[in-house]
């Protein structure tokens, strides 16, 4: 009898690894300095932290039912083969499927991180229940999931979901992927701040700027959340703008696709009291009578653990069809 | 031995009925206008054709497997509860699956006509072997369906597909919708038609305005189609902006559900031949690497017998799945 998961979450900064049981629970977890190592070596330290664990806990590996890894990059789902890795140089078009399985023994199942959080937020957070559901990370970039009955969507090549690369305007400012006036040219991390710094060097008045110590380079979306909290008006104006350029997005996911429920997440859902209304405001504006009727907004509840309790569940999902 | 399907094209100009065998071949086939009709009597008259074409052809009613009615208009398809018809005054959600059950004794499915389409076209025209495709249909309004894994794609309320309602610029022109920005309000008749007329006004220079004796309000789609056929800058420039507009709202499509194929058909797909260059311009400015390599553009290919061979898809469907 199988009894537990390794879950990894290959994240761009940290990388962590847990024991998880069926039900989801997190029983004991490490974690590491992902930009350390190169990628042969990152491989390894995955392996031997899971050693670490399995020893740590007096467990055994054929207990175990399988190892799942989220990837912030664009992964082949069936292939198990990660086209990139935003922080590794030499991490191109790596098996990682085949090169896990060949160091842990274990079957393993790679994903993209978002569709890893999204399948932990359907069985355990704030999906429970709902089959028709589109799951939006908003930190460094906007990443994306979409959910159709119950299941992850992928695509033709499995690269389905890039909520953030949706053009919101047609003219609208450059984006890292080449494209103009995608979502995440407005609301990824560095474009935000270099819009609400703009507003500043314009002579805004914030307390955001004390805050910071008088340098702008110190402002961070955390400062900005904490600003928002005190009712500082521009900090709360400037996440009020944030929220609308996500609603817009979403309003025609919303036409497009009629789902029940859209789970926001991410480092930057941190301010989600200070942009879920906007986002509502515009879906309401700008969605059809029934679709917005319909869809309801939540904030992703697993937080910290939802990377590898989403990779731990992909392993349950994919090992219940054979995959 | 079921070797018939009743196929219904209910559109808002001409309501179409025909016979078709099992392999989507229309045998016989009648047409009348919709809005000499209002609701009841249009079911009953819907009935008498179907029961025309059946003593025409000498053929019976017990060996057909269903019949099939597409409907422009939001339609719950599980209920077959149609909410609206454009046309028809005191068409307001109408159980038109269980009205027509009533009056032709025959297993009815409805749906809504850009669905129909597609799954007519997956089966037996431009979508055949594929099974991640978009569809859409450019008329007085611009029409969607989602077909994901060979399936036509619902959503909550079975009502996704409005490709013409994603907004492709956040502060655009208004649509009938009530929102602002929506494809539709680029590239719907209307719209397209006025924004033409507009340019001509300026002083533009055209052929297109003796081909229309010299009235702009004779000026049509099919007009400016020759126009640009015969090289007419203006129009060709025109066709050009309509083609980009769309590409805007397919590259949005295309990095969220990373389709294999997009087909474009209804009336103003006349014009393929000058749309169809700058709608794959703008996905490939705007569309991510991997999902734009794979994305094939085709045009429709059942013309007018479009709709009724999809609504008898319909039923072969349903039947095949005991729905």
């Amino acid at each position: 009898m199988k009894r537990y998961i390794a879950g990894v979450d290959l994240g761009a900064t940290h990388t962590k690894i847990a024991v998880l049981d069926l039900r989801g629970r997190v029983l004991s977890k490490d974690t590491f300095l992902t930009k350390k190592y190169r990628k042969d070596s990152l491989i390894k330290a995955v392996a031997a932290a899971l050693n670490g664990l399995i020893d740590k806990n007096k467990i055994q590996k054929k207990d175990f039912l399988g190892l799942g890894i989220g990837v912030p990059g664009l992964v082949d789902f069936k292939r198990g083969l990660v086209f990139y890795f935003v922080n590794i140089p030499d991490w191109k078009n790596v098996p990682l499927k085949k090169e896990m399985r060949g160091i842990t023994g274990l079957p393993v199942f790679v994903d993209n991180d978002v569709n890893a959080m999204a399948l932990g937020e359907l069985r355990f957070g704030a999906g429970k229940g709902h089959k028709e559901v589109i799951c939006l990370t908003l930190g460094t970039g906007a990443g994306g999931a979409v959910v159709t009955d119950g299941r992850i969507y992928r695509g033709a090549d499995t690269a389905a979901g890039e909520i953030g690369h949706i053009p919101i305007n047609e003219n609208g400012p450059l984006c890292n992927c080449g494209s103009r006036g995608c979502l995440e040219a407005y609301v990824g991390k560095d474009y935000f701040l270099k819009d609400v710094k703009r507003g500043l060097r314009k002579g805004a008045k914030s307390i955001v700027i004390n805050m910071a110590h008088g340098r702008l380079s110190g402002i961070t979306p955390e400062l900005l959340q904490r600003a928002a909290e005190k009712g500082d008006s521009f900090a709360i104006g400037k996440w009020r703008e944030y929220g609308r350029h996500i609603g817009s997005a979403l309003a025609g996911i919303v036409n497009l696709l009629n789902p029940e429920l859209i789970i926001i997440g991410g480092g930057m859902s941190g301010a989600y009291r200070h942009i879920a209304g906007p986002i509502r405001e515009v879906i309401d504006e700008k969605a059809m009578r029934i679709q917005k009727k319909t869809v309801k907004l939540a904030r992703a509840k697993l937080g910290n653990d939802a990377g590898v309790i989403g990779a731990a569940e992909l392993v349950k999902i994919s090992a219940a069809r054979g995959a």
